[in-house]
């Protein structure tokens, strides 16, 4: 059987690379942009894509909710979390106290920005990629060190002299799988994702969205205002929350602000990666299945 | 065919017998009482119950209401609305400016508090019901009369000396048939009443209730907070909405209350008499239907 | 100094002179009914006027809350509570088995109908108060009994001969003190009573009134629709919540009702009767006294 | 008077450069980054900074909110929002079918992906910004381009050779200016902005936050989730409204808010750039203040 291929953001070593390679058998294909990532899954020349969606720090990645709000229309069907460790790497037998120029990409950079000031004596420069950064330090005859990954380090051949050097420890990225149209199956512990689009200027109308989740205790997990580019101060929302399209109760949620109150854009139901809160979700459950048998057994007395 | 025994808050004559025979194949029961009437329709001495629950003055009738609530589990299939026209009646030949007594029953009295002033002279005095102060007249060689009806006019040959006295206009007093369980088929023009009782002291709640039926667009007719008898401030509430139990989203409305806020005792989904909104329901009704749609076609999507 | 004359509904005798009594330094008038108390503040011939405005099984009593919201510009000053007991009065020597017949006003026979059933042979006969009872059961050579007050009884010279005889215990009535536009100090534990007018039919508003006290975390400790006497289904809201009027929270809130949303008719601030939750008042008091300091000192900031 | 030095993102010719010579009397001083800006604001090295929040098209300008939100405690004193246009600069005498190669910063480029493609023939290069790719052209004998702004390419003598070549029409940038503290007089047409953190996990609890601005008809403007950098799924609100914090009704807002539901940064209140709604404004004032007034004449009631 022909290997899936699944496009992610090179270029080899990345991060993106890294969490590609958690799937089972897929192929991965380095994609120059998260742009080139979602064409080819637009286009057919990949199954799917893998790109980041938010990181805890930096927060949403703009090019993918963008490119999946205003330009595909692909579902995610599936999420990544990677945790983010970076490190100090360096050919083997130099320390960081040798090292003379320490170079990443620019968001790498950010994160060890404490770290670096207290080496103090190395010149910081910028890469196109933590990867490109490695390259070149294994390409230098200089005691040059990159911020990277662990695999960025092990394609080039270069060692680890400082692990974990992020100011803030317990960074993660969370990536999504995005394919052209089949959504997920529900496992009882989902997510869904969606865009609201509001129709003209209302006001307190993110409150009338948000009251129809909270009518029917539907958990928030994410809300984001996100600008339509049609002028300042003019906003579409991407809400996360738990639960599956198949779901009754999602089911009619979604149908009821289709509706009345906003254009909504379908962006996939997935499973949630990590451990859900399914007693609380069972004890609503078992409350729900026995108030929908009322209303059965009060609906089996209408009159013909 | 036997026609439907339904029991009415006697004596012949009163306003709930003029009710009783707007409705079309059935044999009035006069009872003594409203308890009297449900208690029939409960044990099946009677096959339904007419019985009056709101005055345009008066308010809601306390008696009817508390029943439904805590004495029975009677469902309401029908409701009908009597304009209530009270007239001065007396026999043949005597004229309002003769008239020496007048009687009838306390709110009928109250009603007609500013015409009786005008009269000025005449003695006023209480009687157990209209009817009988008809009677009363009737059976008197004084120039009395009686507040009352049209149909209790004519039951005790009496004439309309002064017609439609009442000092506010306009007066009328909504009826509902009660039935042992089954419920009214839906017509497109349905109001369902609940009743709602909270767990607890949770404050808010009635609001929190109340969003339920915003959340969903659903429009109340009406909310009245009854005491529950378990002491002063402890109330339940009283609930009318437009919709039927059988609507997809009335019973999902339901369903939730039941499910997470508060115990729901269910007291009929009826026809609406008069016209209806009907306008408006059918465009909220394209909507809702394409939206229903989209959520289907978004379901043929989820993989097996 | 002169006694204040407050007003009550008679004859003496009554669970209304019963209450008056608990009032210090006031010459008790009895009036005929409660509008007649109602005119008499209005009019100046009393100082003030002690009215029923809810019993724990009853519910509201229609006549004072219409009064109040409809015919007269009063304010409540003070509220009191009296627990209800109604007893079997009888003569000396007489026993509940001897009774042959019973007599009283019909909401209190209604009150202990389990107990009159249990009895049996006795003939049930209503009067026009329950003091009416006991002056008709002291007038007679018949071992008759009237159900009334403990205060009846003393009044006629008769004696308890079964005490409590309630179906419901616990029973209590709500009384109020109106006067003519004076509102009682703040005790840091009041209550405040309101009706609100609709405008139009503004479909949700309810729901927009409760929000406008959920969202200032007021106790809302009684809400009640009343007709307005303009036609079947139009409503007034009464409400009463925790709060005085001259408290910040509660000024605010009842001028942004006003300014937004309903037509405000202000019923009174006065003292709650028995213990309040001033715990979590006080816990709730804190944080906003420090979240009022903190917008002090952020506008001491403003540039002139 | 020596002028304000007013710090703004660098090099000179970029669009914060253009958009800080909008402001009187300042003495503009480029930095190095936005966190340099902020750096030189908090110690006292700058008098205030001009920094961009965001823009129509890329949205939030992480490293502004992000700073003000979590590193510093500036207060906003003034927006400026500058409409973006991009031009295609080159010498004199150079046609855009003459340009071999194109530079610009790389959301520059992003913006005008589409014109670009239409050239088709030319080489695309990144720069670090709009200024650096106009003295790179200005310097270079090659009849290359640069995209950028007006200012760009009248600091380094270039000339514009296609004009306002953006894809969208119609961009802007909003930039505010930031102090040490003092916040601006109120206008009566001004906007707050601040940031809710929450305590805990507690579900619908932005709902919580939203109505309290609905509660008191304050019309959000904007309302954006950040992540706290405390792990996926942690976020705080930063919210902007209509209003400014020395009226009533936004003070009371912010305190009910602190108090009750969750933590607030202020981040300022200022003048709103462009026309207001003024006619609704003054209307919802006229009704305030009667309702006010009000409340005034009621406390005067209150007894000593």
């Amino acid at each position: 059987m022909a290997l899936a291929r699944v496009g992610y953001l090179g270029p080899e070593g990345s991060f993106s690379h890294e969490a590609v390679l958690t799937l089972a058998d897929v192929e991965p294909v380095a994609c120059a942009s998260i742009a080139d990532v979602l064409a080819g899954v637009a286009d057919g020349s990949l199954d799917s894509g893998l790109v980041p969606l938010e990181n805890a720090i930096e927060g949403t990645v703009s090019a993918t909710i963008d490119a999946l709000v205003f330009d595909y229309n692909l579902v995610i069907e599936r999420e990544v979390v990677l945790p983010i460790h970076l490190h100090l790497l360096a050919k083997a037998g130099v320390t960081p106290h040798d090292v003379t120029r320490v170079s990443s990409y620019v968001h790498a950079l950010a994160q060890v920005r404490g770290y670096l000031a207290g080496l103090g004596h190395a010149q910081i420069e910028q890469t196109t990629s933590t990867s490109e950064a490695a390259r070149e330090v294994a390409e230098s005859s200089e005691p040059w060190a990159a911020v990277g990954s662990k695999i960025a380090g092990s394609l080039f051949g270069l060692e680890i002299i400082a692990a974990d050097i992020a100011d803030h420890p317990g960074n993660a990225t969370r990536f999504v799988e995005v394919g052209r149209g089949a959504i997920a199956a529900p496992t009882g512990n989902d997510r869904t994702s969606i865009v609201c689009f509001q129709d003209a200027d209302r006001p307190g109308s993110l409150y009338g969205i948000l009251g129809r989740f909270a009518a029917r205790d539907i958990n928030l997990t994410k809300l984001e205002s996100r600008p339509t580019k049609l002028g300042l101060g003019d906003y579409c929302f991407v809400i996360e929350f738990d639960g599956h399209v198949g779901d009754d109760i999602i089911g009619d949620c979604l149908a009821d602000l289709q509706a009345h109150l906003v254009r909504v854009k379908f962006l996939g139901s997935y499973p949630v990666t990590g451990e859900g809160s399914s007693d609380r979700r069972e004890e609503v459950g078992e409350a729900r299945r026995s108030a929908a048998q009322w209303i059965t057994s009060l609906r089996s007395r209408i009159r013909d």
